[in-house]
């Protein structure tokens, strides 16, 4: 099996496969690493719930006041301030499920999100878009289509936690009929609504009903779309992400709480104060989606970093960053919640800043036992660029993790002294029985990583990894099958985005 | 206090200060990451002591046979085979110190080796040596030469493990006396004779009693070498090595026996096979210094990674590498040994895919406790290259790792509840008391990431990291000083390389 090729050509379906691990669920069996004692940890959960009791947290949705203030909390109508008795808080994140499913259009892409689970998501709603032929522009609805076909294409990509790249191209105000339909009909894994109103999220849940042939009841049993609600920190959660959020839940749909929480800008100069606040908005945030609906799924969701104290400029993947997001694991299980962290650098273009800060942010994901892992691949410039080489890049380096999770299997096969004695002092192991048997498969195969010798490298054009990253995500999009739905099905939805385009329409005439 | 600078001019001294940590002895304070669990260790040891008992390893040193014949062991003398008792090795590797301290020319370079102390060290032993200006040409003495300064410059580089690069082009039977000179009068740190004979280990022990005024028993109290024994696999080692390894160990200098199991060659094709082998052909290394000098340093050396089983190239960094060096850790642990494992890869540039491969391996380095990381900075190629630009790329990198290991430091101040309080709902914390008070040094300040945004950075050049690296390690060459050395000592040196060219001609004529 060829795994690729470096000259210069258009990819053509039909080229050799791409040696890509199957789609499978993936379990961390290791230890998390723990970067703060059971003492710390109690310390930032009383501070937290400190802030909550007596500072308390701007929510600019009169809705979420009212559910609020009927659940025990003190709201200052004026303000918009409201603030938590600790027992609220508790009471209320305690009923969170501590691990649940979400369900796909193709059952087999169902994930599961908490305990040792881990989960990674393409990256999620940057403004703009570039790859090598093109370079950087605008997001649009092509280029969305795109991202999406290469996400379906790649195995290691559990679900969709974002729009990969905004589509500036489409009406505000009916984009998210266009971005639904083409989660629905181009992939068939679990996607993300925007829970920026309440209507956007009723079209969610409407499409779903129909993707899957189920009713409403159904899907609170069953819930299949996960939206992220960033907090506008410090201290505030605005109306549209608080109206979201309660419709989301509301429905038994799944809500990831993310403050944002950038140490020295949104939140404290110090880790331990960024993480007290980060602790303390998405608890609030997450008792926010239980009083609305006990049992409802919801994520704790980490993205504590810092920016450069110099200029202001936000960075990712440092080591504070990599701190934060295994204390964030901690503080997440420290409630039962399932956990989000991500993949996430601050660099210009994919080289080797963009690959060593992804780096740092993963190893904090995944050994903070993170459940999902939003941003996994494509994400550049902190966040402001989906990158079409980025996304195949950081693919293969998740397969690596993948395997990386895999445990080394120990008995007498594979100790295999046998092998060693048929070899005997200075022979070689190629030739070997115990080789023959196994040496297919027995080691990760990349898709990305060139490890032939610095002359047949240099003569097949000495390209480098984002190069030969620009012929594979073309192969991919060159090989990409949609996945089969129902014509009928299919139908339905497009009628229901019609009828809803003009109810749109006649409101704003 | 800026850091750096994207113009294209030749660097010259007095440009703005370079931000580096300060050099300091590093500590994990985190928990190893475990990939096996105790039952799979235990098999691992119990089958690598059957290897040692069974298969038995070659030697080729007829001193070696000796000691090791007298001390019990069979010694088949046609084949040089050695077949260690379980007891034997067993009792000889418990003699080995679980840490110990090398000391430098400089009493402030000291390192301790052992427990959870990490220190970097530069790429050791590449042929060929790389930079964006010059390009990839076989190694020489100037290269040599600025390896040095460039490492003696970056303070999280601890100590040298290797020659930065072969100096091929001095006389091979005299290098060394130029390289130890080298050492010992450009850096102020620990450094690495090679054991490819007993000679070259007796130059360096006189030479280093030179630098440091002291006699061979002082030596022997206040070890100051240190040096890698490969071994030959499969299960052999040669006899130069062997009889380096002996020299190093009676005069009390620490060696690091490092078996070259790359898991589809060397080694079989599971990497329960690879590293029962590894652990077999350590603890024969390790016990034969202890049989010669008990009581001697040495540490357990892990380089388990696997070929491309289509080509038979080697690989670095992948999944199968960091399982490797994760479990090489925990094998050291159960001896009670010291570790050493490397920061390596196989890209032939430096770009994302050398980045990521490194990061694989440093994290296993890192979180498998080594307490050498050798080859931290500046291999490429799978070490068949040095590159001054991976040595600050990496430099970056082991400052990041530096600061990750830096605990987060949880208290009221910290917490920062008042700047909460402060700032409120919705307001900015880059003004308030609590951020002034600590932005300075609040954050790692990265050498080579550039956190501009798109426009600046694009303004300035659209530098890569590694062009960025590039204008760095010449602004540090050209900022270098040589470390102060007594007149009188640096003339005893000189004189002591001068007699010894002079017998090794002498000899050679």
């Amino acid at each position: 099996m060829a795994r690729r090729r470096h000259r210069e050509r258009r990819p053509q379906r039909g080229d050799a496969e791409i040696a890509q691990l199957p789609w499978r669920r993936l379990v961390n069996p290791y230890r998390p690493i723990e970067v703060l004692d059971e003492v710390a940890i109690e310390r930032i959960h009383l501070a937290s719930l400190d802030v909550l009791e007596n500072l308390g947290i701007e929510i600019l949705s009169e809705r979420a006041l009212d559910v609020l203030a009927t659940a025990g909390a003190e709201v200052d109508r004026a303000s918009g301030r409201v603030r938590f008795d600790r027992a609220l808080v508790m009471e209320s994140v305690a009923k969170a499920p501590g691990e649940f499913t979400l369900h796909a259009r193709n059952p087999e892409r169902d994930v599961v999100l908490g305990g040792n689970h881990i989960n990674f998501c393409p990256v999620g709603s940057p403004p703009n878009v570039t790859d090598l032929d093109r370079g950087r522009r605008p997001g649009n609805f092509a280029d969305f289509c795109d991202l999406l076909r290469l996400g379906q294409s790649l195995n290691v990509l559990h679900f969709f936690g974002g729009y990969p790249v905004e589509p500036v191209d489409l009406p505000t105000a009916t984009r998210h009929l266009d971005c639904y339909h083409a989660f629905i009909t181009l992939t068939d894994r679990v996607w993300h609504p925007y829970a920026l109103s309440r209507e956007r999220i009723e079209d969610g849940i409407e499409m779903i009903c129909i993707a899957r042939g189920i009713d409403r009841a159904r899907l609170a049993r069953e819930p299949g779309l996960i939206t992220v609600v960033n907090t506008n920190s410090p201290l505030r959660l605005d109306g549209p992400m608080a109206d979201g959020l309660m419709a989301m839940a509301e429905a038994g749909q799944a809500v990831v709480v993310t403050p944002f929480t950038l140490s020295g800008a949104m939140s404290p100069v110090t880790l331990a104060g960024a993480l007290t606040q980060q602790n303390g908005e998405a608890l609030a945030g997450i008792a926010l989606t239980q009083i609305v609906n006990p049992g409802a799924p919801a994520i704790y969701g980490g993205f504590t970093s810092n920016v450069d104290m110099k200029t202001g400029a936000p960075a990712f993947g440092t080591p504070e960053y990599t701190r934060a997001a295994l204390a964030g694991g901690q503080l997440a299980r420290r409630y039962g919640l399932p956990y989000r962290s991500s993949n996430a650098n601050a660099a210009n273009l994919v080289d080797a800043q963009a690959a060593y800060e992804s780096q740092m942010s993963l190893w904090g994901a995944v050994m903070g036992h993170a459940n999902m892992v939003l941003h996994a691949a494509g994400w550049l410039e902190g966040g402001l660029t989906a990158s079409f080489e980025k996304m195949v890049i950081d693919a293969d380096m998740l397969q690596m993790m993948a395997e990386f999770l895999t445990p080394i299997e120990v008995n007498d096969e594979t100790i295999a002294i046998e092998a060693m004695r048929d070899v005997g002092p200075g022979g070689h192991f190629f030739g070997t029985a115990h080789t023959l048997a196994r040496y297919e498969g027995a080691f990760y195969a990349p898709m990305i990583s060139d490890w032939r010798n610095f002359e047949t490298w240099s003569e097949d054009g000495a390209l480098t990894a984002t190069q030969r990253a620009n012929t594979l995500w073309k192969r991919l999009l060159a090989d990409y099958q949609p996945p089969p739905i129902d014509p009928g099905i299919d139908e339905a939805l497009k009628a229901y985005v019609a009828r809803r385009k003009e109810q749109v329409a006649t409101k704003a005439a």
